[in-house]
């Protein structure tokens, strides 16, 4: 290929400016040209692509949010949109593609590469929910974040025996609840992935008082349910003390990237341009056991496919992500 | 004076442990005993009264919080909590006691005085809304710790129009709204010192956005209302746009505190133990263009007090703090 | 005026992208055009003017070093120099110019302005030795940094009695030295404005370890001596223990500019404008007790001017800053 | 067994902190009772063993340095030393300890298991160069401190073609300058385990200001050489350009630990109470592919052991811990 090009899609996440700066480089290094969509698939229907050069991503890799912006596009799933992205990016005589975002955006690239276009997934988002990878861009800068702000809520212990409830962002994945719940000493996390009892939750909050804690604070997945109703749950079993609620929100997705997103985004961006070059489309890049990976992202659960599809052609999640429950298990040992 | 005493009292702030430092080491410095009193007036009447050498407060200065936990007491304001108080301080051969906290604090030191105990004031809250001073401490670190989380907030400027509404500490003073709101290049800043217009507000979103601009962050003080009430009344008026809601709560109380706000709690926690060894008190200190200052907490208007008594025994506040409203003008014009 | 522009010279600061924003947001307010030249009075006369609007400064306000480059430029001492930079300015049609920077920058409004070009300086330094303002531009983001690095040295006391020698920036002026170390807790600070004993501050290095202290930390203004020289002479005075130095360098010229920064940065920048517009140059603007004031750049000391003129037409600076050495003794109270 | 102990050894590491508080909560959630050891196999020797529990190490996993003291202590390589130290532990009822520290703290942990005392290390050092582990406890946290001040000094890039070195920590491993030097786009990364020619770095520097850029990282590991060597190389072999030089010094060795750094020592130091449960000594934890791992610290290289004895008993690393080459390339491309 001599031309190809990169998006960012759906939410955004810390280290995508990395990611983005990676494929441009490497593109670059590899003596390829490389054009810049913006506004994700919205864009690149649109049209909004423009040639990037190397200073174009110049002190980019320190900064949050993306710089090719992103948004959610679902027409993207019909074939009109999808005949017109390619139509769009052939005008621009681009060759292929890297997407940088979360499961809707690997479908997309699934479907282009369908279509005879080759496209490559990197997986961007903050919720670490993504599969074909141990980790995702955005991931440890969230965890760090939200980590930093419930250090800040232990600083305000000045009240004895207030409980707080932090809720994070996961809508369907509980690692950032416990990433952060460990990193942070958190008294109890509470993940959708695993069953708790609100009864139990209570007891141990009172429990913690009994032996001497000044505070106990509950990190709470947002894919349970929200702080405030959790709330109500435990006053509903019965606790009856200082009770406050903190939404940590949209802060989460921003922020400078941790050094390990940066590497992580400038490993997968990088491999993503070696895939493309090489014609390789249809796949999505991740990092698993410390090396870097490649997965079909439609096929077989057998050939390590990341999607199958099912009887009536709905999609099948083959190796749905699991948030690590050990470590759950170690914070109620280490929250004693 | 041979032997005094160090209290925080009411909400905590940052700086706090940098103030009790700068009150223990300078007691030290000029040759007096220091106790410290745990848990505010509460642990006054409680007797939970210890005493602190330099190494105690040794790698406090950077730590949020109080390391002599902090409590609101509103049994304090009976004549009979005040006298158990004096009865504790005095088996402990207490003889002056800093009180580290806000305006309830101060008029607690202001009984304590009056009863023949000497107590002196500083002044330590996020807010910014202690009289006597132009900055209390805690402020500088709670400002830039809103800075930052809107900083994070605009990184994720992904989307399209997005409009952020951020609520920010501040029940009677605008002061974290108006600074952090500035500091992060807010669009619209809403505090309860000025009026606004809703109608207004929505034009102002709306025009933003035919001029280019990508989001639009609103900081709005809590004293206004809820972030929530402010979005329907958003609704309300017509703004039909995507809308998000981020309440930065509590984080806002912590972390460690900054330069300004460490430099600030030095001096005045110094300044204090000068006072006390000079038998004063009755009196808080402050920090007024650049220098430390003394008022009388109780007296009248033309003397300078901080407080005086109306016919009927309430208190006036006798030159209520309030929010720089030029500065709610400088940012309509940097936020065009 | 129509038309002004705006430039950064010397040692860039954080917060020199804050005041540009302001100057070019405000003059767009005021109905005004406005300029950017790069690299300095060096782009001025070499014609590197293009125009800005209000979005060539979004999302600015946050970020260090600035996007209009500084540069050192001592050929604009010149009459020639001034008088072609003057040319370019009018080849653009611009008739004021804000320079944000220091001493030098300065002289070279002065200049300007004397030959009928009015300019305006904004007091932007990491070191806050200019005349006419309490604070810089920037000192209060180097401070913070400076601080947070002894923080992370205070953390590695791992070592009994492991002497630090920490060297912060500050040819002239000793304030960074003294704000950071105040802040940080620093056990002695050495400044150029204030004579210390070498034997003395052997002994006091002892004198901590004897009363238990488990590190000793000196923070060293460049001003004074290099930190290894000063380490040489702690030897020769005596000192025998574990001693390590670390100067923290260039570091402090980057980062996030504090809220201080960029409060102070907007408005002095909006100030600067409000000048030109009245036709007002050969002033600097400054922050003095809390508020925004303007002083002449030259002129009679009686009159406020910053700088005189001597019988050999040297420049004499008429109130020449000084560190506040109320500090040191601070400092020396609360490091016992 | 009933009771054991902990202790940190050698160079300090952010995360030391939460790794013995997982080691106290751990064994408390086990059973067994848990005494501090301070100053390393120092104070083993010297006695200064004390009970901790688990409100003792409350607040502690956020903190940098280590509340226990680290020491270095060659004299525990002795059999006098060894058997000093166990007497001491037995006065105290104590029958295994865990071992936080480096190689040298490993090859004590080996003594004192032959000898009958079940000891197991857990790798914490900034440099990650120990055995066994893929990443030790403070890489994290020292890789995001070094990349932040790099980011800060790329913030200060307002003259043209200015050539910075950053000298970073790393005795024997590159990891700490490849990593952070990736992460903050750094130019050119020198590493002991990497050539390069002196000759070739001048000519990098030259082509990329030709290339557009304004200013030039080197990001060197102290293993190579000092940072003013390398500056002397540089100008000795043709480079005439503006060249800063900063050394990052011990900073790196504090701060906060990243959410990774507390995850981590979190999951290992609970590993290593499990084992010594068990009964089981003279072996060392790890993170190998992201599984927690243990590795016998003496033995035959094919048994997995970390060490061998060679033939005249002197020590022999068996798999010496390399950095990954591979991301020296990675950067060689995206700098372009």
């Amino acid at each position: 290929m001599k031309r190809i090009a990169v998006l960012t899609s759906g939410g955004d996440a810390p280290g995508m400016n990395a990611a983005a700066r990676a494929v441009v480089r490497k593109a670059i290094a590899e003596g390829m040209e490389i054009y810049g969509i913006q506004h994700g698939y919205a864009g690149m229907v649109a049209g909004e692509i423009a040639p990037l050069d190397s200073r174009s991503v110049g002190d980019k890799i320190s900064r949050g949010g993306t710089f090719l912006y992103s948004a959610r596009y679902p027409e993207f799933a019909t074939l009109e949109g999808q005949l017109k992205g390619i139509e769009q990016l052939k005008k621009f005589g681009i060759e292929g593609v890297v997407v940088i975002g979360g499961d809707g955006s690997y479908h997309g690239a699934m479907r282009l590469t369908e279509h005879g276009f080759p496209a490559v997934g990197v997986p961007g988002t903050i919720d670490n929910d993504i599969v074909g990878t141990d980790f995702t861009i955005g991931f440890d800068t969230a965890v760090n974040t939200a980590m930093d702000s419930i250090d800040r809520l232990r600083d305000t212990s000045s009240s004895h025996r207030r409980t707080f409830i932090v809720e994070v962002m996961g809508r369907h994945a509980g690692d950032i609840a416990l990433w952060s719940g460990i990193a942070s000493g958190a008294d109890q996390i509470i993940i959708p992935e695993y069953p708790y009892d609100i009864n139990q939750v209570v007891e141990n909050i009172n429990t913690g008082f009994v032996n001497g804690k000044n505070h106990h604070i509950i990190v709470l997945a947002e894919g349970v349910k929200s702080g405030t109703e959790f709330a109500e749950d435990l006053k509903a079993a019965g606790y009856e003390g200082d009770l406050r609620f903190t939404d940590l929100g949209h802060t989460q997705r921003g922020g400078s990237p941790t050094a390990r997103d940066r590497v992580l985004a400038s490993r997968l961006g990088a491999r993503a341009v070696e895939l493309l070059k090489e014609g390789i489309g249809g796949v999505a890049v991740g990092i698993q056991d410390e090396e870097i990976v490649t997965s079909p992202i439609l096929g077989a659960a057998e050939e390590g496919a990341l999607f199958s599809l099912g009887e009536d052609r709905q999609i099948i999640v083959n190796n749905p992500h699991k948030a690590d429950i050990n470590l759950i298990k170690l914070n109620e040992a280490l929250s004693v």
